[in-house]
């Protein structure tokens, strides 16, 4: 597929800057930038590589002014990751259209599928499930008694379901992840042995929201875990019993939300933060990288980090004298000998 | 299932205050307390929800002594956790009930097989294998080589357990966990690769363990990792190779422990707390989560805190100064100056 | 088995200490130390056990000085591990061999499979894949389109390859790992919701790299994500898109890589290590468990602790001094009223 910049700009109401005929085949990355393709500068810190690449068109933020002389052609829109998200969809690498139900799938036959549902080979559904029209099950996939999922969902290979959990539409669940197993949830004997509280709830998934490999989202006691609207979870994440992840939420990998905490809408979460269980987190919350909440965070947009996480600034601050310490200790030690001298003096 | 208050009261040997005939039909949340639904109250936290409730029955403590009129009938236990377990086993979803062998399920004639044991579709059992009575494999588990499982055990859809391991009775296992991969043993040569150190030995996992969805328990070396009688880990757990964990220990998701290192009996270890090699911890220590141990632990029942972990409430001590040190700072700026200003006026 | 001491010692080119003709029938570990076994003593941690050990042959660094007599026959070598991965294949216990095409794999007829190739049961290869000499693939693994693997690959039970991706000579892959599941890549658009970008590179994994258990690494935006020569990847591990790994790195369990982050050659990372996106780190770098790099480490083996992490010796000493910030504080105060005494005293 050849494309022209002007062809580009027209498809995604963008402003060129340079030859609007040059053409290009594909997309690379702008520091590897090869010859015919088409890259993008959306972090600043990438930004000495747009005098460089050997690109053909570059996209960029409107606000872009370019300090040196720039080789490309420059496409500028309003947001660079919306549009690149456009483009890709056109280069998007065809690989095969899979479609029907597989022969060594096994269907209990009470499954009810609709339309244009693709069911790949060895996958297992167990009875009285429902499946929406245009929605993938790939290859190993488990999906237990009752489960209600909705239309174009993508169920990446060795996806596995329990029984009763409910995914919504548009969804995405990557491999190996697992959707409603039991929560850890044991109450101890008199003997001091753990015995294990059945876990009669469900997970329930609402629409557009996307799931990476090898995440676990537990089944509540009871009632539901609820995921809600466009919320996007990365790979490795640990959703806890009972919890509430509020609508377009973002979390990072390899995070962890223990039993009952609520978190709000449009939070963004980093990787390897752990939160407590039994709290709310308002809307809007940002917590850096490995901090770890434990207390419940009420005041809206909050900025987090520590852990215990305490306000991201402060954090910054403290952790700023805590690599000091070894200097203000001498520094105390220092005031402690002036101190002591002067009382010698004076007595 | 409709069955009343004084029923329920009967079955848990527990003490009725208010209505002895009012009736439910299932199980709620205290803070969603659905009408004609019995619910419980454990955590303190929740304590205002039960004046609150629409709840017909409440189970509490019989320590609890409510400081408002509470509507709902209240079953007062010995332990709120032990009653709700057996209480939950009256209403666990009436999932099918599933037994035989799937002529999908790839089961190598060497096998034993006990009486009642259910094979799902899909699942491969390779040579030598022995399986006890009861036991439930779900589908598209793999069993290896010589692997023995004992009785009444569940392996929950897509669980890999490697050749020669063992697991003990009444066991389960959640989906995608594995059992018994190679340990991560590498010595590097002259020229700076590493080569594998074989894996030869295995997983010995005793009876009454619980295992989170994918979680790993790495094979030892040489001799037997091992995971002692009632033991309960939650979700993506990492135990290496060489370990061992104490009787009634439980370690919360996220968790790590390195090689050849050796946890005591009755220890409640919280997520995200990462354990080195080649330590014992004593029985009965309590870690919070994300802390990091890093050095054996030698008194029974530690309460650790902190990265590396020291103990529980000098931790926090420390923190609330850590939390302060702009201000600390600040102060030895300002005894400086006025020392040196003493300095001024002598000299 | 039974091998003689002056055997092993021709084989691993070691120096006898001791009876040159007692014989073992296998290894067991120094604090196990069963008789008739052979044992190793590499970490000085157990030098103890040498003089109380069972065991009949013990292998030793040629350094090794016994303070006390010692019982069991000596094996003296340049590299204790290196003379143990040698020795452990000659026990490695003998699990059935396997090869040929299980009748239940579901193998596209475009698939070109090399000699000796072994294919288990009921695996997944889809259109297009070509599989190298000797290469082994365990039940229930799923292999999609266009996937290249080399020669002598070990895939275990469950790994997930998503299509497009490369694996190259002699790698080893473990239970239900995922190679290639898309990177965590959204635009949020003007109404808050994400749209996703689509992830249209690959994963390149290069010779002789070992992945673990359930570990999880994203296919590249663009371009590849790329693990090179000799890598070796502990379990539950996540590495994001375009990540590079440079060569003999290795990383402990339970790590995460974010975004388009460059790792140099021979660095030894930590477990639970926490590392940013758009960063370099330069060769040899040693990270300490549990630490978070905030930010690109441009000197070579550079060793580093905390999060955000410092150089490791800092660290160390800073953190010394944040557990005695009670004390700290409490001189501040005791300097502060002297201070004031003085001032009361003047005035």
């Amino acid at each position: 597929m050849q494309v022209s910049a002007r062809q580009i700009a027209a498809l995604l109401d963008g402003i060129i800057t340079g030859d609007p005929e040059v053409t290009i085949s594909g997309p690379s990355k702008i520091e590897e930038g090869l010859p015919g393709t088409i890259t993008f500068l959306a972090n600043p810190k990438y930004k000495e590589y747009i005098y460089t690449t050997r690109a053909a068109v570059v996209l960029v933020d409107k606000t872009f002014k370019p300090e040196q002389t720039v080789i490309p052609t420059l496409i500028a829109v309003e947001n660079v990751y919306s549009a690149l998200a456009i483009l890709m969809e056109k280069f998007n690498s065809g690989i095969s259209i899979y479609a029907g139900i597989a022969s060594t799938a096994v269907v209990h036959s009470s499954v009810i599928l609709d339309a244009q549902v693709y069911i790949d080979d060895l996958v297992i559904i167990k009875q009285n499930v429902q499946i929406g029209e245009g929605t993938k099950i790939y290859g190993q996939v488990f999906i237990g008694d009752n489960v209600k999922i909705g239309k174009n969902v993508v169920l990446h290979p060795g996806v596995k379901v329990y029984h009763n959990c409910v995914i919504g539409n548009n969804c995405v669940i990557h491999a190996n992840a697992v959707i409603g197993s039991d929560g850890f949830g044991f109450a101890r004997d008199n003997d001091g042995n753990y015995k294990k509280i059945p876990q009669t709830g469900n997970v329930v998934i609402e629409d557009n929201v996307e799931i990476g490999s090898n995440t676990v989202i537990d089944r509540a006691s009871m009632g539901s875990t609820k995921i809600m609207k466009g919320v996007k979870l990365d790979n490795l994440i640990q959703i806890a019993h009972n919890v509430t992840i509020g609508e377009n939420t973002a979390i990072a990998a390899q995070s962890g939300v223990a039993g009952s905490t609520q978190i709000g809408a449009n939070c963004i979460i980093g990787g390897q933060v752990g939160i407590v269980g039994h709290i709310q987190i308002a809307d809007g919350a940002m917590v850096q990288a490995q901090s770890g909440i434990s207390a419940s965070v009420k005041s809206l947009n909050a900025k987090l980090y520590g852990s215990p996480a305490i306000e991201y600034t402060n954090y910054l601050k403290s952790y700023a004298h805590f690599r000091k310490l070894p200097e203000i200790v001498l520094q105390l030690r220092t005031i402690q000998t002036q101190l002591d001298k002067k009382d010698q003096n004076i007595s």
